[in-house]
């Protein structure tokens, strides 16, 4: 079939909006009619070519929501009508990783996901005959997308609205999880949060969930500070107003360091001073950015030593099709926030210009819509 | 009063045998006589000269057993008589870290220990006049020596050999006390031992004790190996017999890495190896030992995002005077072999010797004995 599709032929050049072919969905695999979709700074690192792992061209997108329009053989999960959210971090529950129960990094289908192809080595997506890749195993800058099964979670509530719930498919989920299944924060703990983009701030509401006790936000953007305070921010700093390490500021300011650091932008040498503002003998310190191809953390080994605990999270270490569920009926039960995330609603066909306003900061999330 | 003492009085020298005045204990302090005591690679690293925060003259000497001889005003857990064995991580038991039930890292006398005075910013230690530092609030290398009381531990049983206890001064309860404190190492892991010295069999020994299904011994000195056998490690590797990187041999032959990994030299490129020999999604690397001045450990951050936790330890997260007497208890019971480590005897003044021969990885542990 046809579908309208947001293509990255090249690195470092807009998308291109044309008319791609889609095959029917295979075995295992679900025809998905895509209403909705935000743009994620990850999108944005791979169409800048910095991304070394960056297959083009490729129909980009990961955080998006939808109908099943057809199913291939096999599929029992999900049938068409039914509202779902495509899931870069799959779940296969039969894999060595899914039924470790220590981690939500399934690996049924990682090998060729990474490489830009369904799991039979193939792609759904050609242009003038030429294929197009896939990317996360989402590609929902195509409004007809075709998945795995295991890459989707169910939208069971019908009253959800699509085109707030999309966002779980990447940055609320992210932070949300990262300080509930990565750093299993407690009540009262003191905590720093570096970067205030859309996981940052995801990562102020789940700590105000947890019932932190304070929560330092940290950004050059001073504007960022009125959205994280209204999340449950209690304490703000621009680092750029400081001629010392923001690390040894926090230390100061804490009587020691935190509890729990989380560094939501992707620069090694936030992750570091994420790391050094954590307090002696039991602080920790969560990277969930991505950090650009061939970049290294570093730190002296003492700061381990002395009991601080460097770990990072993919996906907030939430298993998709498990835990979403929960965390939309948490939405609609009104414990989780989403339309504060959502600055910006433009047509799908203006999809660059989502691109520019993350680029300047000006958007935490722009939600597109398909339809016309 | 008069001691013998093993000076150092200069970095990069051998340690000199000399008379040195001893003042009696303050308020709060304890005049213990040492009976025995062992040279650890920390000591090795301070006399060299390449610890930035060495401080010379010094006792040195961490690891030994004796008796009390006197105590100053205020002290009620020990009495002259009794056996003990002094702690460099105090327990204080009313510092915030003491009450944090998260760490071992007593804070009452970190800073003057750190400089190497006693609490009340002194020494008690002299030389014709001059002050000698002490080190690690311990300086087991003067037959008569003054800790704090919070620095010592009581060896209740009478019958535990003092020449042999003694090693739960450093290596023994840092090695095992990682695998059970910090890692938590659980039964069926699959774990790695970079470095066989004291701290890695100890270690193993640990491993051992939490019914690891697999340990893989790691060291360059194949001599090591069996040690490591008799103490439980099931597999051997020499990374210099392979032309590839040591974490992805390791990799290889546990489909994926190992879930616990120890670093127990001090080497940096070696705590890289150890972090990314880890299994993806949980694998777990714990630091134990003491990298030099100024060297830093790095690593892409994506091993983090993927589920690897880079940890540290000190003391095997050991609270000494809470943990030590379970232990002794352990080895008086059989559950740990102190005799495997102790592969030379010397008197104390040979403790040179004793130097000379953990250089040459010919010991694992010298016990010195002060009596004549
Ligand atoms: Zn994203
Ligand atoms: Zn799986
Ligand atoms: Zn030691
Ligand atoms: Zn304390």
């Amino acid at each position: 079939m046809k579908s309208r599709a947001a293509v990255a032929f090249k690195a470092g050049e807009p998308l291109q909006i044309v008319e791609i072919d889609v095959e029917d969905p295979k075995a295992g695999e679900v025809l998905v009619k895509i209403l909705y979709t935000s743009v994620c700074h990850t999108d944005a690192y791979t169409l800048s070519g910095a991304d070394p792992e960056g297959i083009f061209p490729a129909v980009l997108g990961h955080e998006g929501a939808g109908v099943v329009v057809a199913v291939g053989e096999g599929v029992t999960s999900v049938e068409p009508g039914d509202h779902v959210i495509p899931l870069y971090t799959p779940e296969c529950g039969k894999c060595k990783f899914c039924l470790s129960g220590k981690t939500n990094l399934c690996g049924a289908i990682r090998e060729t996901q990474g490489k830009g192809l369904m799991p039979d080595g193939t792609t759904r997506f050609s242009y003038n005959g030429e294929p197009i890749y896939h990317y996360m195993g989402t590609s929902t800058f195509s409004e007809y997308t075709v998945v795995s099964e295991i890459s989707l979670v169910k939208v069971e509530d019908q009253e959800a609205p699509l085109d707030k719930v999309c966002l779980f498919g990447c940055g609320v989920t992210t932070g949300i999880g990262a300080v509930h299944n990565t750093a299993k924060v407690e009540e009262g703990a003191v905590t720093a949060v570096f970067g205030l983009g859309a996981i940052g701030l995801a990562v102020i509401q789940g700590l105000t969930q947890a019932k932190a006790s304070r929560i330092i936000a940290i950004d050059m953007n001073e504007d960022k500070f009125e959205l994280a305070k209204k999340m449950g921010a209690t304490d703000f700093i621009n680092p750029s107003k400081f001629d010392k390490p923001i690390q040894e500021v926090i230390v100061e300011m804490t009587d020691g360091g935190v509890d729990y650091s989380f560094e939501c932008i992707g620069n090694v040498e936030v992750m570091r001073s994420a790391l050094e503002c954590c307090h002696k003998g039991w602080g920790q310190s969560i990277i969930i950015g991505v950090a650009a191809g061939g970049k290294e953390i570093s730190t002296r080994p003492f700061q381990l030593v002395t009991g601080r605990v460097w770990k990072g999270s993919a996906f907030g270490g939430v298993k998709g099709r498990t835990e979403l569920p929960g965390m939309i009926e948490d939405f609609m039960n009104g414990k989780i926030d989403l339309d504060s995330f959502i600055t910006h609603h433009l047509d799908f066909k203006d999809i660059n210009e989502a691109f520019d306003l993350l680029h300047k900061g000006e958007s935490i999330r722009t939600v597109l819509t398909y339809e016309e």
